[in-house]
């Protein structure tokens, strides 16, 4: 068996998210079904973590393993022949047996890009949340700032419903940068809850507009309670940046 | 009547360019069409410009008359509560009845967005010409300067074939900005001939990758004829970038 080591980008428009669902069209089921057609290998891939529907990725990993080895340019060119152009594979190299596109990874991060305008721009509508009340960032940044380090965050985030859960994670950065109507919100950590950086997304945004003052952001973190104040934000804003491995 | 000057963005993909053709989708017929719907008034809407089949605009500029005035904001949300979302008004105003979207303009910019490399990240697919041979931007500069100025363009252009034309143009910028993987060829003139940049844009990227040499440029220029060594580039690199008005 041969490891192999794939970075994937997607537009997640049309998937139903990363993971295979039955009757559903998804990222990981579109990969597998390439690489059956490429390698006639029916391999099962592990990804670094399962985006949301309609979730974008700018930089995915996943691994899988092949009995046949396979030169892996020849893969490249013989998978990104096949899957639609909203799918590539931007690199894909072999490793060793004990890499594991999620255990090894020490760190995610996401971004999160918000139009502060009600009007967006046609060829970003597909990677924009858009938000059209005025945005204030220091708000933003300093309820960002308290969401930084070891916490429980069972208020910022959605139970996978299997049971119970460690809601207890770092968030290493967590920050906001401004480029005219653009807001990105820079989310890293470990490993993120389920919805975690839509819902610090949602957060921020109603601290942003002034819905929320800034001031009940650890009251509501040391919650730990799910409440209508944090909001899930549009899957459409979200791209999985990078993925970093030891 | 009064007159009112539009801005429009849209993402060309799916419109069989800007002008009205019969069982065809254009920009102009859905534009018409939302104006009647949310004005009750039938108008003929003049751009500054026609754009082909799958070309893009960040800035396209028309004008209308309504006998009926309306309040430009609201008129705005109308449009764009009516239109789809590949199609946005960006801004409204009403103007001086001598305003003219095509003959009042002094200077349009277009830009032709290159991706040097067989694969094209998926949010960048439908905005960008993918090139997967190494292009020399010296060349490909050296060549677009030997276009700047005035001249006859029939080999860099194409007849819309309704008799005589006067094929003489001034081209007061061509130059190529480099950014990583991306190549932008920025073009500005009073007025572009029909294909005219995507064959500016066809040109230079096979002077780029070495297939014509800098030196034939001003030879194929004096020639006066088009030929295979200018062919026509792929329209999703084009975006119709500004158009300026005294």
């Amino acid at each position: 068996m041969k490891r192999y080591k794939m970075i994937l980008a997607y537009d997640g428009t049309c998937y139903a998210g990363w993971q295979v669902q039955p009757g559903m069209r998804t990222i990981q089921s579109e990969c597998e079904k390439a690489i059956l057609q490429v390698t006639g290998e029916e391999v099962r891939l592990h990804a670094s973590g399962r985006t949301d529907t309609g979730v974008h990725a700018r930089q995915q990993v996943a691994h899988f393993d092949l009995s046949e080895p396979l030169e892996p340019r020849r893969l490249l060119n013989g998978l990104n022949a096949v899957l639609d152009d909203d799918i590539r594979v931007m690199g894909l190299r072999q490793v060793a047996a004990t890499f594991h596109a999620r255990f090894s990874a020490v760190c995610k991060e996401y971004r999160y890009f918000i139009w502060n305008d009600r009007i967006v721009p046609p060829h970003l509508r597909l990677y924009r949340c858009s938000w059209s009340k005025p945005l204030h960032i220091d708000r933003m940044c300093a309820a960002a700032a308290m969401l930084v380090g070891e916490h429980d965050f069972s208020a910022f985030a959605t139970s996978r419903g299997h049971g119970p859960e460690d809601m207890v994670r770092r968030i290493t950065d967590l920050r906001i940068i401004r480029r005219g109507k653009e807001f990105v919100i820079i989310a890293a950590s470990e490993g993120f809850l389920y919805k975690m950086v839509r819902s610090f997304a949602g957060y921020l945004l109603r601290v942003g507009e002034g819905a929320v003052p800034v001031e009940q952001t650890m009251e509501i973190l040391q919650s730990c309670k799910r409440t209508a104040r944090v909001p899930t934000a549009d899957p459409r804003g979200l791209f999985l940046w990078k993925v970093i491995y030891r």
